[in-house]
């Protein structure tokens, strides 16, 4: 059996994470039982989620356990199979973590899935059409649910779940109004993306400037907001708001180290008679078909071009999830492991 | 025609409304039109959502103008009619506002109703069988939608909208938990109203002893919250707020001044998969036929006991109102006007 590396949690955060956080670590992969598959993995998935799992203590998961591998998405390639349906050769999408082999219990429902990649490329399994691209999915069409010709806006736009979001609200009939942080990002939403407008939060660091910014970009108020970020972004956007609105609570960043995020107007619920919803992906696994369908459509006929940052070999995974979280990344944050 | 007496809005409160904002004057009721009524009102309601009309700027609705007559609602008999299905006599319920006569167009759908008092007293059709009997069934029906063993939370508990709240959640089966403000309201909601349990906020001002009480009150978590104050109270109800919980926006009198209210963890939406919706039961005119025959079952039935603060004559109506939204009342705030 081959030589696996592995990045384990090693200890929490105190506020904010850090590459101390996380070990890397050598191991024999081991030998398969019936059932399973042994998957060399190409890519691993960083995602912003996976900072809520270093935390002890209340969220919608189970924290990640202390001394094991740090959970996380992976495309790969089966190269050893006690499982009828697998095949070496066959590439495959899964949650195999953060390490350069995994056994996956084959016979687990959705643990392991084989894929495409005659029209799709393989690593987009783990962005538009995949996890991320089924979040911006199920929060567009199940919470905002947009008419044609209403406005609709998304922070962290230029990310894996942002750009979905944008390419699916104007397969709608929607305006599509991003946020992102830098120039370059806003380029990319606006031209490349095809968003109506973008607007880089780092140019409005004080409320009454992205107010204004928010006004200009969304002359006819917004109808819906997919959140990515939290904190004074959602603020500004409230502000905003059309009646009867809605707001899908996909994830607020701004918050992950612990620092307090108020909403500073909830009142704005009542008066504008907001929804705010929160979800969670992979409880809603009835919409994952039709999803990816449309999203592999999408990506296929070149209306959604995802863009990837990609770190290079399991070492450089730390620091890039890091930079994920400070927003260095540009598009979905992957790690090439082969 | 009668002498008519009215209170209008004479000036806009900074921060806190005073008296001083309202001035009561005298005016001749003028000569009927065709298609006209002119009632005598023999009770006047006073609501929460009167202080937001006060304000200038954005709200749900236009702001009361200066030197207008208070909006509100009332309930009276018929004294005068050019309308055929109205007759003196009849008793009516409508929105004529702080004064002792109005005259109403007849002809405009929905503005005056004839209302039986039969089994439920005039002026429950301002309570319990009216706008706030209805807010509370739109709330609790449609948005938090309450299981069979679920447990609802509802603030202001001995009002005329939290009462209601508790018998309906009753009717469907589910735990009924109020707050309150004070040991005298907090036996009215277990004893008379039949809550299975209600906390007294003001016995616990700080964040830790109301957290305790709502785990005490609480011990399945909390499903479905309907929200009339708003500040801390929501943000120790959010703390224990179930996966997949509804929170009713329907009031922040916390907030009615001006002063800032922001939801402290706002990430909880997220990590609780919450739903959090705002309503205005004016905008919902559909549910009112089977809301108000529900709640007149109720109240007929002694399933809901509604209590009534009466205030004696129209001078009498803004300190009355100025102690509805410092909770001085007990139940639903009433001014007499005959």
């Amino acid at each position: 059996m081959p030589q696996n590396h592995l990045i384990v949690l090693d200890s929490r955060p105190q506020g904010e994470a850090s590459t101390a956080n996380f070990k890397l670590v050598a191991a024999d992969t081991p030998p398969l039982q019936d059932g399973q598959v042994l998957v060399r993995h190409h890519y691993l998935s960083l995602d912003p989620y996976m900072r809520g799992r270093m935390n002890e203590g209340k969220s919608y998961a189970q924290p990640q356990p202390l001394g094991a591998v740090m959970i996380g998405g992976t495309v790969g390639e089966v190269v050893e199979s006690r499982h009828p349906r697998f095949a070496p050769g066959d590439k495959v999408v899964g949650m195999g973590g953060w390490q350069e082999y995994s056994v996956a219990d084959a016979n687990q429902p959705g643990l392991l899935r084989k894929v495409d990649t005659t029209h799709v490329p393989l690593s987009h399994y783990l962005g538009a059409v995949g996890m991320p691209g089924v979040t911006a999915w199920y929060g567009l069409c199940k919470i905002i649910d947009p008419q044609p010709g209403q406005t609709v806006v998304v922070s962290a736009a230029s990310g894996a779940v942002g750009s979905a979001v944008g390419a699916l609200a104007k397969a709608r009939g929607a305006r599509a109004v991003g946020i992102a942080g830098g120039a370059d990002k806003c380029r990319y939403v606006t031209e490349e993306l095809g968003f109506d407008a973008c607007i880089d939060y780092k140019a409005h660091p004080d409320a009454a400037s992205l107010g204004k910014a928010l006004k200009q970009a969304c002359p006819q108020g917004i109808d819906g907001y997919f959140e990515n970020v939290g904190g004074r972004i959602l603020d500004a956007v409230m502000l905003r708001m059309n009646a009867f609105g809605r707001i899908a609570m996909c994830g607020m960043i701004a918050g992950y180290d612990g620092q307090p995020i108020p909403m500073a107007y909830p009142q704005l619920i009542l008066v504008s008679r907001l929804r705010v919803e929160g979800f969670i992906v992979s409880e809603h696994m009835e919409v994952w078909p039709e999803a990816l369908q449309e999203l592999g459509k999408l990506v296929g006929s070149g209306a959604l071009r995802p863009r990837e940052s990609v770190a290079q070999g399991l070492a450089a995974a730390p620091e890039a999830f890091l930079g994920l979280l400070k927003g260095h990344n540009f598009g979905k944050q992957l790690v090439k492991l082969v």
